[in-house]
């Protein structure tokens, strides 16, 4: 793909500082970054809006708001919170990340999950921040999210008539067989596509995301699917990865520039 | 449950050959068993259909066929002669795990499985044996299937006039939005049930499976919605875990028991 369409999802070098991460996007002319809020946290939201300002680089989402089933977070305060940043910093979106399932009743997360969004939506229209559900891989299911799969996530955003939007994430949906008819659904309600790659012997359910190329996935096939549902806007790299963080930032961010325009 | 349904399948006791798996089925008074094909093997088929026949023990079903995309067996003989063994063990079933991908293509690597089971069915029903196949988990796509819901099983099976029927097993399944309305579908072909728990940790991919009564899974309700599709046959405990299969066998088919008759 273009490499004008490349975001750089601040995970992916996850062991730099929010100004390091920028300054890599400049260094490397990537001109979008997904910012984590652990990062902002880390330099403070009003340093952190002027960084990516003053650096020209659009935010293309904040990472994460939702968690609606843990109890051991102010998650009603933390979510208000999250959109506030998200609209400081003009991201196309906040990501929702919409678990973990903590007991046995599955069905009353899912809803909690949906209360929580209900909760949340006000406030998010009224900061003029979009929210993004993103389906993630059953098998974070008790770390991350009850909301495993596409369909599910469109479903959802059905029961707030399509207002709240949804995240391809390549590497949480690629194995589902309703893939394309799901992309096709989901149409203008996508607000962001995600990449990564999955390996054949992925030894880790949280941190062995391969980069483009190195698996899989049918990215290119995955892309055009995307593209035929109507998204135009930045695409995020986001490899979460023992293996990656361990090498230079430098050589990681010229291997996702090179993969990106190969793979993707 | 009653523990009259209980059926040991053999890898849970994975360290012991397949005499020694009778034997502790006696002891433990479990009155059916699953037995694997390496543990066949070891023994030789007409001895172990001696042993399971002579113990009075009934074969729930016979792990495993499939493997359609696997290049670097023969597939096609090797699933006839699964069917076989199945036939001479007198199984309910011979279990199908359909994959696992292994290049870019997967929608391909669907069609090798419908094929495959194609191809087998003949042989299956001219030996009197039924086929079930069991979706697997989507973060097991390539290891061991590209069948990953229960939704794809049926589909499957719908192209076979539901001659192939399905395995529901919970680990697999219980994470899917869908689950109460595909077990309702799956109705008669549902050909068997197995058991284990999703622990909130899972730290590997194939071989950290839970003791019922360990985990997330609300065992009690899915035995429930599989009772109202109208599945009354065994009911197969199947834990894959480097952690009990470092246990005393004894010890574990006592858990097992135990489990089943409180958590099930």
């Amino acid at each position: 793909m273009e490499p004008a369409r490349l975001s750089l999802n601040q995970i992916t070098l996850n062991s730099l500082a929010l100004p390091e991460a920028v300054a890599a996007c400049e260094r490397h002319e990537i001109g979008s970054i997904a910012l984590w809020r652990d990062k902002i946290a880390g330099v403070g939201l009003g340093r952190a809006a002027e960084l990516v300002r003053s650096a020209g680089l659009h935010v293309s989402s904040v990472c994460r708001g939702g968690m609606f089933t843990d109890p051991a977070v102010d998650v009603r305060e933390d979510n208000r919170r999250a959109v506030e940043e998200a609209a400081t910093l003009e991201a196309d979106c906040l990501v929702l990340v919409c678990g973990p399932a903590l007991d046995h009743d599955l069905p009353a997360a899912r809803e909690r999950v949906r209360d929580g969004i209900a909760d949340l939506l006000p406030h998010a229209r009224a900061a003029g921040v979009k929210l993004a559900v993103e389906p993630l891989h059953p098998m974070m299911i008790s770390r991350r999210s009850v909301v495993n799969t596409l369909r599910q996530a469109l479903d959802l955003s059905d029961a707030f008539d399509a207002e709240v939007g949804v995240i391809v994430d390549a590497y949480h949906v690629w194995w589902d067989p309703e893939l394309d008819a799901q992309i096709a659904r989901a149409g203008e309600r996508i607000l962001g596509y995600h990449v990564s790659d999955w390996l054949p012997e992925t030894a880790d359910l949280l941190l062995d995301r391969g980069m483009m190329g190195d698996g899989l996935i049918d990215l290119p096939r995955m892309s055009r699917l995307v593209a035929e549902a109507g998204y135009t806007g930045p695409v995020e790299v986001e490899i979460l990865s023992s293996h990656w963080w361990a090498q230079d930032p430098d050589d990681v961010a010229r291997t996702v520039r090179k993969r990106f325009e190969e793979f993707v």
